[in-house]
């Protein structure tokens, strides 16, 4: 992913924080998934989340929708044009949905969701033309730190039992 | 609609507070857009919620999403099972990813959206057997008052220019 252009690296920086937020989530007992949502042009992060559903008994606390509000929260408006969104794990149909209604312009995410994932796995929300916003894709970025990172969790969980 | 099953005169109850909140949302220059959780047994309401977009400057604060969080509150819990969710209008895609998340029963929606509804009209988010949750939907409850809302407030939007 290292290709050296500017946006590669923003997104790579921005993906290590939102791995720090995942850590968190995990050290919390939340399902460890970080996102952080940049500036495109100059890769300043405007919020980082991590996924707080337990924590907040949130069902819509997934780490892209506390992000994404945290970002509207600070530039003062809905529409977060000219940013883009790095989250260590696929988004669900309800994180693709919210990256459209805010038309954010990039997605940047690292392990893919086969069982959930609506950019590319189960669905593409993200480039969907009968959609009014279309929403560019990479993926892979820190992929081994991000999967690692939900597998460790789900397998410490599987040891302390039900 | 009214086949007198409780279930149905519970959402129509829910849905005649869905449009109230749809008409304050107009008032104050929002898409007006109005939804309802309520519980299956007993139609007790728990949370009514306007379309809150433009007012909150959040992109993700839909009616559906606003009211399904202040039915994880009011309840203290994330799954909102034995509860159902009553809307004007057809659910996004974001919307109906949040239904699923929150295990909800039931969807009742007024009118269809042929341009972004991922409950029957461009997708079904709601009935996917792939998804870990299946949402029961019933749509066209109070349908012609919840398009007219959103008709008039276009219509009026169009009058008054850009």
């Amino acid at each position: 992913m290292s290709t050296g252009h500017p946006a590669t690296v923003h997104a790579e920086s921005a993906m290590d924080a939102a791995l720090d937020a995942a850590r968190e989530a995990a050290a919390a007992g939340d399902v460890p998934v970080g996102a952080a949502v940049f500036a495109l042009a100059t890769g300043d992060l405007v919020a980082v989340a991590a996924n707080e559903r337990e924590r907040r008994a949130d069902p819509t606390a997934h780490a892209e929708i506390v992000a994404i509000r945290e970002a509207a929260r600070v530039l003062g408006r809905w529409r977060l044009d000219g940013h883009a969104l790095a989250v260590t794990l696929e988004p669900c149909t309800m994180c693709a949905g919210a990256l459209v209604a805010a038309r954010v312009e990039h997605l940047y995410f690292g392990a893919a969701d086969p069982k959930a994932g609506a950019c590319g796995s189960l669905y593409q929300v993200c480039d969907d033309p009968r959609l009014n916003h279309r929403v560019d894709v990479t993926w892979g970025v820190r992929e081994p730190e991000c999967a690692a990172l939900l597998s460790a969790f789900f397998a410490e969980r599987r040891r302390a039992g039900p």
